[in-house]
């Protein structure tokens, strides 16, 4: 197959992104070449302007463009509340259900099953928002996995340490879920967490 | 949900793309920031390359960024044989089958059942080929919908007039198909074309 290098090298840039196969790759670049020039030039910039001034906020961690973040910032949150999590992705989905806390996110790419062992967590931010003795819960946020899990148990201890209540999400079915393909660990703590109606 | 302006900027660019939605987009853009910053402007330069330096071959319309295409202008390629496709990604998927004919793009966003008619199709370089007689077969390769039908019988009737022979491609069962599954036309084409073993 002869293609026009260009096209090809397009192609090539978007196969490394995740989610995108060779199809879509081929179907997102001929759709590239479609578009208006000026949309072409947005698309790049936009690219380029995310990754030169989004950062991670130095006391959250959050993704932000200001230092410190928005949500740090913002006097009318609960500052007696920080919820911990694992990247700043799951903040935004938690932002959604209208909590109103502040946020630490742990490392980023941090790999419990690689190389990474629990004492290299970037916690001393963290550490120093729980010595200042404002925060009076932590919501411990972490993957419902066997990484989470063991991320979890640890911080519980370190927050228990200072003092302050330390929290997890609530396990059991998914809203829209359905009982007959719930995986029975699931169940069981839906069961074990059973409220009265 | 308050997010970067320009991770939200790039969300928004990416959801113009299609089979892109809200979810890849958000994850596309959290990868676009985690990958070094060569990388990105490699991807942000690849878009931008691409359309500035591919564009339709004068002479048979695929995507190029020479003029004539390197398809014309290999002389081991078959003269007698041209291949009528709606898209420049038609010839790329029908490339890869090994064919060494030639080909004819019809205009790009051709639409029918929208606002053109059949009047409207770019053909003067696709006749003034038939016209030099080197032609002596066209294999009009348009999808098998109804558009594609009309056209085909349109270019038909046009390659009959220059004396040339009009072939199209077999329909019948899809390579590792299920009978089962088949829509009743494609089976009963595939009966219809059936060939002894």
């Amino acid at each position: 197959m002869r293609l026009a290098r260009p096209l090809e090298n397009l192609i090539d840039q978007l196969l490394k992104l995740p989610t995108i196969g060779p199809k879509t790759a081929q179907r997102l670049a001929l759709y590239i070449l479609k578009m208006p020039p000026g949309e072409v030039r947005q698309l790049a910039q936009a690219i380029i302007d995310a990754q030169e001034k989004v950062f991670p906020c130095s006391r959250c961690g959050y993704l932000t463009d200001t230092n410190p973040c928005a949500i740090c910032l913002d006097e009318t949150r609960d500052k007696n509340i920080l919820c911990i999590a694992e990247e700043a992705s799951d903040i935004i989905a938690i932002e959604r259900t209208g909590y109103r806390g502040r946020y630490y996110v742990l490392n980023r790419n941090f790999n419990l099953m690689g190389d990474n062992s629990l004492e290299e967590l970037n916690l001393e931010p963290f550490i120093e928002q729980l010595e200042t003795g404002a925060v009076k819960e932590v919501v411990l946020a972490l993957n419902p996995d066997i990484e989470g899990e063991v991320i979890a148990r640890y911080l519980a201890g370190i927050v228990a340490n200072h003092g302050v209540k330390a929290t997890r999400l609530a396990h059991g079915l998914p809203v829209g879920g359905d009982i007959e393909f719930a995986d029975e660990i699931t169940l069981r703590r839906a069961l074990e967490g059973r409220k009265e109606i």
